[in-house]
């Protein structure tokens, strides 16, 4: 006996669509900011050492620039690639900074060095690509690869190097794995650690070889303590430069970066640009073309880190934290955890509630390893750095 | 005789590599207007109807509270769904303007709708989904899609209808189709085509009845000629809301918008948004908390536009250009031009070159049927509507 199909048919239930994708890592630095926040607000006094973010405000002649528009004319979109008089700035900061000439026409504005990830990303790389980045390394590389079907593939780069990668290991992971494309941070987040240059022509000349895309990361350009940086520009016509006025020149609130861009790729870029953003902020590009001439303040902020870097490369050891690289650049110290802990995670949430030092997880970083890192900015205030060495140091006895 | 295999094999020519998806349409509106100011700079006179831009400048409380914040204090980054006093200020927003309860915690705060629909995209769809909508329609819709992997499936909106999409073609298409999703938008750019209520619970009950996950974009909420536009958020709690501070908050330049999320979105998109983006812009942030108490200068703006309107509706038939819906909301009109031209891309390049007035071909909205028209942008000054006018009337004589 067979029942007769109904003719009517009940409403399938409404199942709360979300992607797999959408399942990216969080970026655990900007989640422990929430928390450190939360607790600043219940009452509690905490020392911020968990975002690569300056303590200083933007420099003088960027806030008169963004007063300066302030007064009554519209503030509109901008030509999606950015303001032509800011396009030519930055590529005369290459000749001025590098001694490398760059047309224009090469530059693009973007949102942030964030923005410009997205950008590069999606115009080098179709999904099912496969894009090889550092551990420990940024972990929002990985996040917005994943995120744009883009396989990533972990170079673990050895304690030995100074966790740099070379050239030889990225012949090696190309030899396994068929890369697309090469991601790397010099100096480099978490570690501060810089490659020479002679490190950095053989990453560029082996990714030129072997057909690979190569986007150098070179957001901490500026922020050095010894050599100065250089750029893949001086050794690769091809090489993606992706850059952001947010570290060195102090300016993470407005969100604003660049590109350098191979020929080719420009068009692709502006075509990106004009559907998934318009323009950068307007405001953000007339401060970011006026930061240019505001070396006194941005030499004082790395005269800050430095000392900031000295008191904690004077401190760490004392207390028991005495592995880790000292930082070329950056504002970062990398620092091994074990003898205390083998859970960063734990290691950093007991740090917060215990004695209100914000740091983030080792495990931001690097998935496998990072369970026995920290990372401490010390791009914040003498008193933050001061103050959570003090604190550490007896919590940790 | 076979040659022996060479122990040394050459290098691969370096391939320039770009992706598939970097072969995204332009939008060809901004294209549009880097051409109008390039020619404005050799020396022309050229009257703008291309983009969709305000011509006021930001409220006085929008530059007020931009500029507090230009004391020399820190401009750094928010949490990455936006400042929590603006995230409440939008929720109030909906029970002021529409009387519906929303809670702060599903308000993302994102830099522009653009950066809304990116985040909402990833949240929402995997590689391969099947995302309708419109045409004629927004394009970067569409290529935001396309470069995320996923397919859009037109619906061609009848001219009989204004172009609006329906229930009932939502069913069509879903049938045919299999749809993972709906984004629509009402007020419609580029027809000005509102939803009436009843059809906009329609397409959400369909929806949910379906289990397609519909994104309303209300970017044109505020800007209406007749009956106010009621909101998706009224008629489901699964809607995804876009909004911008561009168009009614005449905040273009700053980069703002928002989202509202349902409950199970809101920490994945945080996750996408600190990867992605970090946060929006902090001065824009402050702007758009400020902006709600600008209600006098939006009036007078939104009275700019109607009567920029009545201009065009009472100039334009007389040109000859005499089919299009007269725009209950928004800022354009989508004119058939056929009498004239069969391609819309160079009658508006020869509009350009030869009375010096931007307007943006209907190929940028409707692939298929967008060679018949134009799109006139009446959120411009006064003057450039007029003197618009008056040049097009002899030029089509």
């Amino acid at each position: 006996m067979t029942t007769p199909a109904p003719r009517w048919k009940a409403p399938a239930p409404f199942n709360a669509p979300v992607s797999l994708r959408a399942n990216v890592a969080s970026f655990m630095a900007l989640d422990v900011m929430v928390r450190a926040r939360r607790r600043e607000q219940e009452g509690h006094d905490i020392v911020h050492l968990e975002i690569g973010e300056p303590a200083s405000p933007p420099p003088r002649a960027v806030r008169e620039a963004a007063i300066a528009a302030l007064d009554g004319r519209p503030i509109g979109y901008t030509e999606a690639l950015g303001r032509p008089s800011l396009r030519v700035r930055i590529a005369r900061h290459y000749r001025d900074a590098y001694g490398v000439e760059v047309a224009p026409e090469r530059v693009a504005v973007t949102t942030g060095s964030s923005g410009g990830f997205v950008l590069a990303f999606l115009a080098l790389f179709d999904a099912g690509a496969r894009v090889a980045v550092a551990a420990p390394g940024y972990p929002a590389y990985r996040n917005i690869l994943e995120a744009l079907g883009i396989e990533t593939v972990t170079i673990e780069a050895p304690e030995d190097t100074r966790f740099v990668v070379t050239a030889a290991m990225v012949e090696a992971a190309h030899a396994e794995k068929k890369l697309d494309g090469l991601l790397l941070m010099s100096p480099a987040n978490p570690t501060g650690a810089m490659m020479s240059g002679d490190a950095l022509r053989d990453i560029c000349a082996t990714c030129e070889r072997l057909g690979i895309a190569f986007i150098s990361d070179e957001v901490y350009h500026g922020l050095t303590y010894g050599e100065p940086a250089q750029t893949a520009l001086q050794y690769s016509s091809q090489a993606v430069v992706a850059n952001s006025f947010s570290k060195y020149f102090c300016m993470t609130g407005w969100r604003i970066g660049w590109l350098v861009l191979p020929d080719h790729l420009v068009r692709p870029v502006e075509r990106l640009h004009q559907s998934l953003a318009i323009s950068a902020p307007y405001l953000s590009q007339l401060g970011a073309e006026a930061v240019f001439e505001a070396q006194a303040e941005l030499d004082a902020a790395l005269a800050r880190y430095a000392s900031n870097r000295a008191i904690l490369l004077n401190e760490l050891p004392g207390m028991g934290l005495d592995r880790f690289h000292p930082a070329d650049g950056a504002f970062y110290l990398y620092v091994d955890i074990s003898r205390f802990s083998g859970d960063s995670l734990d290691f950093c949430g007991k740090m917060l509630n215990e004695i209100g030092v914000a740091a983030t997880p080792g495990l931001d970083f690097d998935r496998t390893r990072g369970h026995h890192a920290v990372r401490f900015s010390f791009a914040g205030s003498e008193r933050d750095v001061v103050e959570a060495s003090r604190r550490m140091k007896s919590w940790l006895r």
